[in-house]
This record gives structure tokens, C-alpha cells and sequence, in this order.
């Protein structure tokens, strides 16, 4: 269906409405330069117009290995806005890793910085055996330049609505990545349940924590253009920096894995904000202390569940005005809970084996599984996958998780992350949740090992605070008031750090091994 | 295309999901009656299996003659979600109008109240000729409380988001009305659009003071039901009554026509809010004047503008930050502006009669059109209507206006209302602009007088603010000082009321005859 009252939804459309309504207001700052709106726009026409001369047709694809510079942003426009296909590479990869995607993507051109410009060189080298990836290196007076001011400029967004936008790759613990496909009716919806979400306007200012390749920087490219409001862009996450930043750029909203928050709120150069900013925290569920560190330094936080295949988070922990007189448990409690799936999504469900409804009782465990506009259309030239992770038509998250009564979702565990002690299933993250109680405790991961008699047994690795000291004993006790009995670490290790995967997300696999070989 | 990754866009999930989310919360309140969300859906749930159980099939048409009780917000949800079409009637027309309706669309039921059930079933009757309609009356113990509660519960939103949600039948100044049809897919777009212009949340109290009839309250019933906001409602708009409920209610959020809000300001009753009000003001262009006192009472006006074609307002005055500093008389003079189309909508065009764009100065007039999601997929049963609407591909408005270089819109008349005076076109949008600005007069119409010598004549009908005294040669010399010699009102009449259609838009064809008249 088509015709004067069927618009494609992409998008694209929202820089070309902030390009006429927020025209001459900065769209873009990094370190000293501002590009408005209009400006933008301009570069992403001329940006599309250019690959197009170099005959890059629509459904090709178009990969980045950047962090998050303006030109990340721009080619988050140009690209699909051109009708061509974007896959934004993850910069903390394997030279083996990117020949991988490029290969299997079939990536025409790669858009890289020049720091990454010799790894990105080594994998196009690699790949061309089969397909010849061009290089193109974003720098000034480089060939990213003469292509985003060059003469040909393209009108943006003749595309239908169901076209692939982009195809992310999952970070693959185990096995290949995976090519998550998302297309334009997808992220033009997910940005707007990020508008209602975020409460953005034109006077907001958003900070680039989160790596703008992981699932498009949970659509905040599309959100805080759609709004006018303004991208402060950054080449790292540098604590200092980002302090500096918050304070001087008067930052008002900012996104975060919780192990970054993590860094941030421990830093040196912490202290209150005079200006509060509001903080989206995704990937593991933020430990009460950190919360509570954050609220006092003058970050509010939300917390976000969704995964690659949900064009990142598509559930909320939506806080209800009423809760607010809860004791500080009973805070904490909700505040440890995924929540409810947001106002441009479709509910989530929780089943059993047999695609049941699992009751909403809080208790009983099921499988985390979705269906809607912000749910891929399936893993690019994976028929396989693509069918084994819809069965029954419903996405599978892999992620276990409990209803509540009053219909919010809370995770229990990944499936393969599970411990099966003694017979019963542990979920690690139930442990962890336990640990993190702890004021002296500022991460823990929680894993089995293998044990003779009970099959595995709980292991936890535990970072504690800088100058806290604490006993194994002592923290085992304290996780005996909040847990049964055979939930209780019997082997708790202190650590500095813990492997993490590019995302921020701690690699259990690592830690698996290593109290596998530990015994 | 269809599966788990697209789900049908309908308004109906909106309350589905705030029915889990905020389930507790107040959804409607009237007169000393609350009902939660959670208790919404199951009473349009039970409405829809009602009807259904009666033998309304999807597709056949419920008409409403409703004030804005929770009884129409229901039907707003449990007609469309059961597939079945909504058709609100304005409360203000003639029995022959009704009739002419309830044919035309061959309306099933008529849902009604006490005090306008013996106008519908008078119409009902008169309308039974061709297709019986019932008629069902709400109130405590009848029949659509029994509907409301009965043992059949419909699961809502089995749609197809290009199905038809509702038919809007124009107020028709002239000839018989045209049904307006709008799409399961427009209306949950044209909400996404309101929530974001308004900044709903769930601690919003929105009052229902714009007819829920006219254009769907401009998507506020879908809005605030998203955001899990209270509906506050009112069966009248009496002056009395709206000051007390947004005091004792604390409102947060209203809308309503220029002369409601003037009618507001000059009750007895208007004293300053200690919470401020955001109020959404169309249908015509606020006065200087009275968007001024507005504001000293705590009221937060933003211009708006659409027709029932485009879903009620599809453009907005977006407010830039930096035009704070302006003068009074910029501030004016950019808020007298239509503006932009809203984040969910397509650019509009002014065009000449070949469909060019007209320059973009601020100076030449042109017919304004749209296209996009929320606009009308055409008139009900009127195939000659709709393409002549859609001419070219586009919706004509009907509508002149300019764009101004920053591509803001400003409405300059309906191109029946234009004046012809010795060969000149003159806008009489423009001329009441220029008199409303005077601090005296509260309301202004112009239209053309029959005159021998220039075919026309600018003629002025003038309300006064209560207590002003002015004379038609000083109200003449001030309009001078801002217009062309050519429009400055050759005739001014001053008068204590102004005819108005029931949506509160002045009839210029009544004004019209009376300057013929006069003559």
C-alpha cells in the first residue's frame, strides 16, 4: 500500500525535519567543532550523493570501524538514507573477526579513523579474496571529506519502510557472529519510544558513552536528531574526560553498560553535578550501591533490557510516581527489575518448553521471548538461525526471567549461564544481585564449577571497593540472609578485573575456564 | 508483509499496555468517579465482546453523540479495537444533519447520553428508513453499563493498521458534510507526535475541554493513555467549572479554540495558577492580546494548526530557545506563525495552481498541501471528493499561507474567505491579525462587502474587551500603521458576539450574508 497518506517510516525523515526546523542549532560537537543541522544534512546528501557516483547502489553494504566521531553519525544518515546498507563494526575486534563480517557481508566500502585504518586495511585484504572492500579513512583533507563535499548531492529516504537499514553483529561469545538485520520501520519506531522514554527536546545535550556501533547507540542517533538537540561526540571513554565534558557541555542525558558507570563513579574527578543528567544503564542489571553513588553525584538513572535482536533496549524499568515513598529495600527491589516493554512495543512474554505462559507469580522461571517493529527480521544469510530463533513465532532471547504480578519482567540468568548444583538450577544472577548488596562490593560475577559430588558448585569472582576489606566468610554470611542455603558462593575469589567482552558485557565463558582449571 | 517482526500500529495497545504498566492508576475521573487502567480495559473489553455478541461485525459503524465523558473515551478504544468503525458526532448539529450522518455512513448503533437521547432518536427514526440504527443511552443501570459489564471480554487490536479506525464527518459550512476517514496506522503515529510535542507523563492530568468529537480531541485520547496520564473530564466547558478542576485537579495539560481560551481568560474566575498549564491552541490564530494574558495566568500556549484531514494538528509553532530573547513584538510576530509540520509528519508545500512550489519569502501566497501517515486516506463514499482533494497527489487544505525562508508556515486565509477589493487579493486573516493586535479588541472577523466601484470591500466585525471603548477611525488609524491602505477595513462594525460552528470557528458565510445584507 502506498499513495499521499502512506509515508515510509524512516529515520532519515528526522534529520530532514531538524535540517528546516532546528536548522541553524548544533547538531554535532567534538573537540572545538560545530556542524548545525542544516550543515548535517547537507554532508549526509552529499556524503550519499558521492557513494552513489562511485557506483555504490541501494542494498549494498557500507561498514564503519569508528568510534563515536561525527562522521559515525553522518553515515548513520547518508548510508541507509541512500537506500544502501549499513554494518557498524565493533572497534575492539580481531583482524580474523572483521574478514569474517566483511566476507559475509559482502561490505562494499569500509569507512574507518586512521588509528584503526591499518587493522581495517589487513581485514579488507584479507577479505577481498573474495569481494574487494575499498578503504576509505576519516580524516581531514582525506577522501571521507572530498566524498561529504563533493558536487553530487542525493535527495534521502526513497526506501520503503521494510527495507534493511543496517545489519549489526552480534559480539558472538561463542561461535560466528551473527548479522542482526533492522530495518527502516524498525528504527524509526524504536527512536520514538526512545523520545517518550528519554524526554529529549531541543534544549537537551546527549554524550557519547555508548560505543554509536553497539545496536545503533540505542537509537539515540535517530532520537536526538529527531529532537534538535545536540550530540557531543567522543573518540573514548576517558573518566576524566568525560567529567570534564558533563561539566563544561552541560550534558543533560547520557547512556551507559553499568561496568562503565562503574569507572565513571569511581574516578577520581567524581563529584556532584550541579546540573542533574539523566543516565540510561543497559546490558546487566547496576548494583543498588552503584545507584545510589550515581544519585549522589547527580545522575538519575533508568534502567534498560533488551539485546542486539531487539534493536537494543525495548524494556524499561518504568518507575511509578508512587513507589517513591517505598523504604530504600523495597526502592532497590523494583529498581533490580527489567520492567515492562515500552509504549512503541509489544509485550513480552515468559514460557515454558511448550511456548506456555509461565505464571506471573515472580517465582516460576521461563524463557524470555518477543515479537514486534523492534524485533529483527531475522540473521543476514542465516536461514538456520534466523528459524531456530523464532520457533513458535516468537524471538528467543535465550534469557531467563520471572513475571512479576503486576507484569514486570525481571532476569534471572542466560540460559547457558545457568548452574545446576545438587540437582537444582542457580541463577547467577540471583547470586549477584545478592553480592552486590553488599556496600564493599562493586562487581561480581558468579559461575559454576565443576564438582564431584554436587556436579557444579556456585563460584563467585568479586571486585571490591578501593580500601574496602572484606573475608569470604564475611561476604558468605552476608548472602546467607538473602539466599537459600545452596545458592551461597562456596568458592568466592577477589579479583581486580573481569574479562570483559567490547560491550562491556562480562565474558562468563573466560571465568567458566578459569574455575574449571582452578580445580 | 506480516510475522514477529511487524505488529499492526493501532492506538488500541496503548491502553493494553498501560493497562499492565500503570494499571493502578487513574485513568478517568468524573464527577467524583475513578477508574483505574487496568479497569478501562476490561470495561472495553467487555464493550467490544457486547457488541460483538449483538452482531456488530468488524468493519460496521458505531456512531457516538457524546459530551466528553469516559463513556466516549471507552468507545474510542473497545469500536476500533473490535474492528468495528467509530463515528463521533459533533453534540451541536440539527436532527437533519444527524440524520444526513447516520445514513450516509449506515451507522449500526448511536451511543448517546440522557440529555441528547431524544435528538437521537429522533434521528435514529428519521434515519431507520433506510437502515435501522439503535439507539443506546449511557447511563447508570441502562444499556451500555450492561454492555460494559457483560461476560463476553474481546481480545482488542485484531487490525490491520491500514483498516479503518473512525470516520470524522467535516462541520460542512457549506454543502452536506464529507466523512473524513482515518487509519488504525495514522492515529497511533498522530499520537506518537502529541505525546512528544506535549511532554505527557504518567504524573500528567489532562482536562477534557476540546470536544472529544472534533478530529478525536487532536490524538489526546490515545496521548495520554500511552503515557498512563489522567483523563480529566467534563460533559461542558463552563467557565466555572474548568477554573475550579484545573485548580482542585491540578491539570497540567489542556487544549481548546482561541475563543474558548478568550472566554476563559475573561471569566470571573481567572486568577493566576500556582501550577502552570500547557495549553494547545488551534483552529485559528491566538491574539497577541490574549496569548499575553494567558500567560499571566500560568498558561502556556502553543500554536497549533490543522484540519480534520490531517488528523487535527499536524503543524506545530516549535519554539526555538534562542528566540526567548527577542522583543515582545518579534516574539509576536513569530508566534502568530502555523510553524512546522510535527516530528510525525511530512513536510508541507505551498504551491501555485500548477503544483510549483511557491518562494519561500515569506510573501507569496500559495495553496498549502500535505501529505504523509496523518492524512486522510480520503471522504467515505465519496470518490469525486477525494480525488478532487487529492489532485496532483497531494491533499489541498484549501488553505493560503506563505513560507517564510526559514520554512515555517504562516496561514494566510481559506482561499474562499480572500477578499477581492480593485483587483487586489487580501488576505482577511491577515487584517484581523493586524486589529486583534490592538490591547482593546478581544476578537475580530473580517470578510468581503459587495461595493459598486471595487466589487469588495474589507469589512470588520469587532469584539471589544469588556470595559474598552474605541471608535472604528482610531481601530482604523491603528490598523494603518500595519497594513496597506487598500486592506485597512473600509467598514468596521462592532458587535457582542460573533457566529461561530459548533468546533468554534467563525461562519464567515453568516458574516458574509450579513454584510450583504447591510448593503
Amino acid at each position: 500500500m502506498t499513495g499521499p497518506s502512506i509515508a515510509p517510516l524512516t529515520p532519515v525523515r528526522y534529520l530532514q525535519r531538524s535540517a528546516v526546523v532546528w536548522g541553524d542549532r548544533v547538531a554535532t560537537h567534538f573537540q572545538g567543532t560545530c556542524t548545525s543541522y542544516a550543515e548535517l544534512l547537507e554532508r549526509c546528501e552529499r556524503l550519499a550523493g558521492g557513494l552513489r557516483a562511485r557506483g555504490v547502489a541501494p542494498g549494498e553494504r557500507i561498514a564503519t570501524l569508528l568510534p563515536n566521531l561525527p562522521a559515525l553519525l553522518e553515515l548513520h544518515f547518508a548510508v541507509p538514507g541512500s537506500g544502501a546498507v549499513l554494518v557498524p563494526l565493533n572497534t575492539r575486534l580481531s583482524v580474523s573477526e572483521y574478514t569474517y563480517i566483511l566476507d559475509h557481508a559482502g561490505v562494499r566500502c569500509l569507512v574507518t579513523s586512521p588509528a584503526l585504518a591499518e587493522v581495517a586495511a589487513a581485514a579488507a585484504a584479507a577479505a577481498a579474496a573474495k569481494k574487494p572492500t575499498e578503504v576509505i579513512v576519516v580524516d581531514e583533507g582525506s577522501e571521507y571529506e572530498s566524498l561529504a563535499t563533493n558536487s553530487d548531492r542525493l535527495d534521502l529516504g526513497d526506501v520503503d519502510e521494510n527495507d534493511l537499514f543496517s545489519i549489526n553483529y552480534t559480539s558472538g561469545t561463542t561461535g560466528r557472529p551473527k548479522g542482526v538485520k533492522y530495518t527502516h520501520r524498525g528504527c524509526y519506531l524504536h527512536a520514538l519510544g526512545v523520545i517518550t522514554e528519554a524526554r529529549l527536546d531541543a534544549a537537551s545535550t546527549y554524550l557519547w558513552t555508548l560505543p554509536m556501533f553497539h545496536c545503533h547507540g540505542w537509537a539515540f542517533p535517530w532520537a536526538v536528531t529527531a529532537m534538535g538537540a545536540r550530540h557531543e561526540c567522543l573518540d573514548g571513554v576517558e573518566p576524566a574526560i568525560v567529567w570534564r565534558t558533563l561539566r563544561e557541555q552541560r550534558v543533560t542525558h547520557m547512556c551507559a553498560a553499568p561496568t562503565v558507570v562503574s569507572m565513571l563513579v569511581e574516578a577520581p574527578e567524581a563529584a556532584p553535578l550541579d546540573q542533574p543528567v539523566a543516565l540510561f544503564v543497559g546490558g546487566a542489571p547496576p548494583a543498588p550501591a552503584l545507584f545510589e553513588r550515581a544519585r549522589e553525584l547527580g545522575m538519575q538513572i533508568t534502567h534498560l533490557y533488551g539485546l542486539t535482536e531487539t534493536y537494543g533496549p525495548m524494556v524499561v524499568c518504568a518507575w511509578k510516581p508512587e513507589w517513591n515513598t517505598l523504604s530504600q529495600q523495597e526502592q532497590m527491589d523494583l529498581r533490580a527489575r527489567q520492567g515492562v516493554s515500552t509504549v512503541v512495543s509489544e509485550p513480552l512474554r515468559i514460557v515454558d518448553a511448550d511456548m506456555n505462559d509461565v505464571p506471573a507469580d515472580g517465582e516460576v522461571t521461563g524463557e524470555i521471548v518477543m515479537r514486534g517493529n523492534n524485533v529483527t527480521t531475522g540473521y543476514y544469510r542465516d536461514e538456520e538461525a534466523t528459524e531456530r530463533a523464532f520457533a513458535g513465532g516468537w524471538f528467543h532471547s535465550g534469557d531467563l526471567g520471572v513475571m512479576h504480578p503486576d507484569g514486570y519482567v525481571q532476569l534471572r540468568d542466560r540460559i547457558k549461564d545457568i548452574v545446576i548444583s545438587g540437582g537444582e538450577n542457580i541463577s547467577t544472577v540471583e547470586v549477584e544481585v545478592a553480592l552486590l548488596a553488599h556496600p564493599a562490593v562493586t562487581e561480581a560475577a558468579v559461575v559454576g564449577a565443576p564438582d564431584e559430588r554436587w556436579g557444579e558448585v556456585v563460584k563467585a569472582f568479586v571486585i571490591l571497593k578501593g580500601g574496602s576489606e572484606l573475608t569470604g566468610d564475611e561476604l558468605r554470611a552476608f548472602a546467607r540472609e538473602r539466599l537459600a542455603r545452596y545458592k551461597v558462593p562456596k568458592i568466592i575469589e577477589f579479583v581486580d578485573d573481569l574479562p570483559k567482552t567490547s560491550t562491556g558485557k562480562i565474558q562468563k565463558f573466560v571465568l567458566r575456564d578459569r574455575a574449571r582449571t582452578a580445580k
